[in-house]
């Protein structure tokens, strides 16, 4: 299976041209579009969606994921293998959080080209061909195509194992931050903007228009708000930061 | 082939991190998105939009439908048969009309539940697998998944079989009843917020800017303006009420 | 490989209504969404962009082209072969510059129409089934489907070879133009709205905030403006007029 995550959007032929190429280069294999809204030129909040969202990917998945704000730039292009899953995409931190949270883990730096490599698509004309083949052949042929790099490499030190900031704001208006809540119990409050925010099992255990935080299906801390949309109540988006408050008594606003 | 009807739009993870269990569950069987912007938590409108859907589908077709407020709730999980196509979803009547007009159906509760069961993600967790799985064994196996109950039990007897009300608004603007319009003659006229709509059997049949009511392609009552938005004109959305005015001889606007 | 190009966006049952007919008519056959967005109701626009894009496409690839403002009129319906890929949309232009720089292309009117046949959805009911068995058989049966015309009925004479003018705005910004790059040198200029636009290789040669045009990844002379939106700093939109101006030397506005 080749799954894609993009900041394209469905908007014009690029994420179509990235997929015929797939198609030419692994015929038969599924293509998944995970997800095309990805924070625009913002690997970082990427790094930590990406790693919370393909967990549950079958191994040997084919991950191409394209945040790339510097295509054209002598950035790497990198293959990644963590626990089974293979990765493809730029090097700028999109896969730190992917690699430091594997049992097991190798990277490559991409050192092979198209003859026709445009410099404003790298998706369709360097990573799509390189992960079609992987997907076809069940590997990353290094000998002809790249050559292995150390892991941390691919990792960024300064970058926390848990961000507290919002990563995403999904189109109901769910506010989802780079923090995973298997650490948090739900009388851990989320700080936002000096709102603090009580956490819930589900949608249904608040009334309409409360705000409540809760474990997303994806395992990150999510704040939302039954019937409503938390983004415009709470005035945030993507980079907006966010605290854990701990586990002492405090009047939470719901 | 693996059809997909949900309120989930295009934004975020949903749609893919369903289509990846699809995937893993039913390799090799297409996946169509027929409709991702079906009216939010809204099973009503899409009882009737999904019945007129899902007519030309070839028999086998699985249809996985999630139009679900309910998630989190105790309402039940469904799995239905009608007229040889399956239907997998939330037990809130989103599958009445489409029973209710079928020759022959069956309907069973899905009592299985997954071993990780996220509260807001049903359609990923609970209903994918089961649809995957019908997908693949061209059957539901209902001893080990299910039970099967009356198919009264899917229906609402308080819906009409013909429902006045616009279900549908489309990205031109032309507005969807959940009416079918087997039963009329063009000499029919629609009345929507006091305005008199006259049949027409196409587009071009009637001047720019004129409204006109027609048999649409999926055989239900729409209201169309030719190279406008008949919503805009009309000051409508889903839910607005509609009525059909006999064979008299009235002044219809246009 | 099934290819999707049309006007429709993704709102709505119409691209997946039209891709259950294609599953149904050549299983296992993958199909692409090139692009839903396509100017709408605009076939010359579309003829350019289409022409641009399908370059890189396999042989045997079969392209289902709908931008079909005529429906429900009797503009004819088309199939035409070029280079050895296949088009199936209706006779407005659509094909004419793909046919125009095709090294060898035949062309058919579609003549079988299907016992189902909406006025407002061609694309469902004439155009796909008959994609869907070209893609299955890999050529078309004209004496079963159609007859053959001459090709320059495919052409419009009046359209030039270079279209000077705005054809497609992405979701970037980045202002789409029907001309090609390959016989410009970056020296050109471009002219827009009294405006002097200067080549460059790639985004990042230029500094944020500066306009440029560039040969894009499909070959046409795009103007983008780095990390901002050249739509706007411009005030265009399709159907805008552009210039090529000269190797002469002109203070450049970035």
């Amino acid at each position: 299976m080749l799954v894609l995550y993009t900041d394209f959007g469905f908007q014009g032929p690029y994420v179509g041209q990235m997929k015929a190429v797939l198609h030419m280069g692994a015929p038969g294999v599924p293509v998944v579009d995970l997800m095309h809204d990805a924070p625009p030129f913002d690997p970082q909040s990427s790094a930590y969606l990406l790693a919370a969202l393909v967990g549950d990917l079958t191994p040997g998945a084919v991950v191409l994921a394209v945040v790339d704000p510097g295509v054209g730039t002598d950035r790497r292009a990198l293959v990644v293998e963590a626990d089974g899953r293979w990765f493809i995409g730029p090097d700028n931190g999109l896969f730190a959080l992917t690699v430091r949270r594997a049992a097991a883990a190798r990277a490559w730096e991409i050192t092979w080209r198209p003859e026709k490599l445009s410099a404003s698509f790298h998706g369709r004309d360097l990573f799509a061909p390189v992960a079609a083949e992987i997907a076809a052949a069940g590997t990353f042929d290094d000998a002809r195509k790249g050559r292995q790099i150390a892991l941390q490499e691919v990792d960024r030190p300064d970058w926390p194992d848990e961000l507290e900031r919002i990563v995403y704001v999904d189109g109901y208006g769910n506010v989802i931050s780079g923090m995973r809540a298997e650490n948090l119990s739900p009388n851990h409050r989320i700080l936002v903007h000096n709102v603090e925010i009580k956490g819930e099992k589900t949608f249904a255990s608040v009334p309409p228009d409360s705000l409540f935080w809760y474990a997303n299906s994806s395992g990150l801390v999510e704040i939302a708000c039954n019937r409503g949309r938390a983004d415009r109540r709470l005035g945030v988006s993507v980079g907006t930061g966010v605290r854990v408050v701990g586990n002492q008594s405090v009047t939470a606003v719901t």
